[in-house]
């Protein structure tokens, strides 16, 4: 067997069988298959498509292709979320610390921002000194120890996946539902978390830009996930607006620590909602009970006390969460108010490019980022607005007259308009 | 514009327009596009396909993505002649000096063999000398002086196709219509030829297997010759079976001579009507009288001295053409004789891949080649055989197995068959 053929067959509509499949990914990860070798089977798939079958074998390829973390020795579930990305979505921040507060063992990889969306890892350095590179026996110990860990997965974790994402990214084929399911769910497969939600995002801030799609793909990897013996779930959720207030590293652990402090906006409903689900199916509850835990380990301020110790137990300075004042704005703020009276429609993507432009966001893998720099939202997507009233802060440095053009462009005013509703699905693997 | 945008848009089946063409094949040519950008697009365009228009401006921007031969000052037009590429396939031996002789000056881009096809380098290697590797100034004036040369494309004349089709080569993307036709038009555009007859052979032995992908390919190339300002056609043939008697550079080398002297087989019969047809356009003849002056300079003896004088004009030893012990067939000598009576059908590929296992093709372009093994046909295509005739000999050096049974499998032996015809369209360009 050769990477031609495999390519071929693809390219022919055959169906890939298990063999195949496994000789291209092993190809992938000890470089025998050249990159454009790589760039060819991706458009391949991408035009001719996967059986669901072809997409778990996929997955399953990948996700034994490098070192598989060691399962730390607790007893009870440990529990795992995944966003597919979006712009002001904190979501790890509350529910990581919710689980662990009730007893949820949480091993959470994560990973940086990319072009208009933000990164868990980043917020998490917002804390000086916060260590996201742990080695796979530090974030075992740890959720032993803490209960949790948020760290990013090592590049020997899944060295098929790092590849093909490198090349799908220059080569346009990003966009297929088989390469994105075998992405995200090969890494999640090499983890050892056995309960697994997955967020999947559709809209204008997000890489799924209709409702349906997000579906096809939820649907894809829970189907993925149930072949593999794992407890995957998946909701599919709403990111035309951002989905809190703010948009930057400090702005967003801010609100989210204000979050665990009781304050309550879309994002806190989407992030009680996951933790909901997330808990339900760790300690077989009924939602409604779960639900009720995950409001009270909040009020009683459990919550916010695990994400200091989280944070102290990765190197971070746990003062933070408690100190505003150690998560710095940027110098400069710039006020934007409502050019006309409407009901207000704010658009995630602009926001999101005008953080990137600001400095805060990456446009590169290997870019630098400004933690300091955002913007928050002092009326929310649906708000009525009057003209001249105030509607966001923009934190920058220096000139920056482009990042503001584009923040006031991700915003207008309508006769009427109402929001998406938030979670358009809930999927569980049928059993 | 980015290359990412070229490769997004034909992937979501957008018509490009010149603009991105140029912008893509010049990325190719400069080294800005990278391998994997490049499989990507190619695994786009034979996928989703190229209008007749993306195809004639994707050959005329890789035409112009290197350095043009200059033409040389001379009256009357230049003619050129291309193959698809086949098994015994060695029409450019004859054509171009039966051409010569009647005045027609010949200038001849040829390439090397691949896999189970030859190539006219190699063959004109086997003069002892000659030089494949002229440089654009002593190609027009041997053009001048000679009336033809027959050479290797340099690396600069058109880069970019050098380059796309290396990576063609290892992401079966090589068959696709629009991609093949702009490689082999690109490099006839480049240059400086008023007069082409493309040979477009499909079949067993052939990269396209039907006389339905060979026309549409055909009428693609005289499409995109009309289109830029040249006079186009092409012959759309059989090569089910080798085309002559003889595979391996010597023993085709011998055949192409014998022809010249007036040996007359399927082989001799391709090459005049070849020759003819580009006589006819040359001179403004009708068929006949081309056809007649064809059989003319056969007879006489002026094509085979014409031979000579080109292959002296090159630095080969033209004594070959007149000594066949110049030109020596390998030492062990195996006879392949009938297992069955019955109408002989010989396999074209079989036997091109016979010839390459007794080392005499590449199965990589690096590979060096020996010229003296091949095969001679004692028996044809469709002739009738008892059991233990003899039909074939094999030129061989040491140990063989392998080579020969692939040459036996080449044969079967048929209750009744009759073998296509060898012509099966003529296009020339809509005036």
């Amino acid at each position: 067997m050769t990477v031609y053929e495999v390519i071929d067959a693809k390219k022919q509509k055959r169906e890939l069988d298990q063999e195949q499949i496994r000789f291209f990914v092993r190809a992938v990860a000890d470089g025998s298959a050249s990159d454009a070798q790589i760039a060819a089977f991706c458009m391949a798939v991408l035009l001719n498509g996967m059986t669901d079958e072809e997409s778990y074998l996929l997955t399953d390829a990948m996700a034994a292709s490098g070192e598989r973390p060691i399962r730390p020795p607790v007893s009870g579930v440990i529990a795992d979320k995944h966003s597919t990305g979006g712009v002001s979505d904190s979501t790890t921040l509350i529910l990581v610390p919710v689980l662990c507060s009730l007893g949820v063992r949480c091993a959470k990889y994560s990973g940086r921002g990319l072009g208009h969306t933000g990164g868990t890892l980043d917020k998490l350095e917002s804390f000086a000194g916060f260590r996201t590179a742990l080695t796979a026996e530090e974030f075992a110990a740890q959720i032993g120890r803490v209960g949790g860990a948020v760290a990013g997965q090592t590049e020997h974790t899944v060295p098929a996946d790092k590849r093909m994402y490198a090349v799908r990214d220059v080569t346009a084929t990003i966009d297929s539902i088989p390469l994105i399911a075998s992405s995200v769910m090969s890494k999640k497969l090499a983890s050892f978390a056995d309960v697994i939600l997955l967020d999947v995002k559709y809209g204008d801030g997000a890489f799924m830009r209709t409702a349906k799609e997000a579906e096809r793909l939820a649907r894809l990897m829970v189907k993925i996930g149930a072949r593999a013996g794992r407890k995957v779930s998946a909701a599919v959720t709403n990111m035309d607006a951002p989905l809190g207030d703010a948009i930057g590293c400090n702005a967003e652990v801010r609100e989210a620590v204000a979050i665990l402090g009781g304050k309550r906006n879309a994002l806190a409903e989407l992030s009680l909602f996951l933790a909901e689900k997330l808990l339900a199916q760790a300690f077989s509850l009924p939602d409604k009970e779960a639900r009720a835990r995950v409001e009270e380990t909040i009020a009683s301020g459990a919550a916010l006390k695990k994400l200091a110790e989280i944070v102290a137990a990765q190197g971070g300075d746990a003062h933070a969460v408690y100190d505003a004042s150690l998560l710095p704005l940027a110098p400069r703020e710039a006020v934007l108010c409502a050019e006309e009276g409407g009901v207000l429609r704010v658009a995630a993507r602009k926001l999101g490019e005008a953080c990137l432009l600001l400095g805060g966001g990456r446009q590169h893998a290997e870019d630098a980022i400004d933690h300091t720099v955002g913007i928050v939202l002092t009326r929310r997507d649906g708000d009525p607005v009057r003209a001249g009233e105030e509607i966001a802060r923009v934190y920058c440095r220096g000139e920056a007259a482009e990042a503001l053009g584009r923040a006031r462009s991700a915003f207008s005013y309508l006769r009427e308009y109402r929001p998406e509703k938030l979670v358009y699905d809930y999927i569980e693997a049928e059993e």
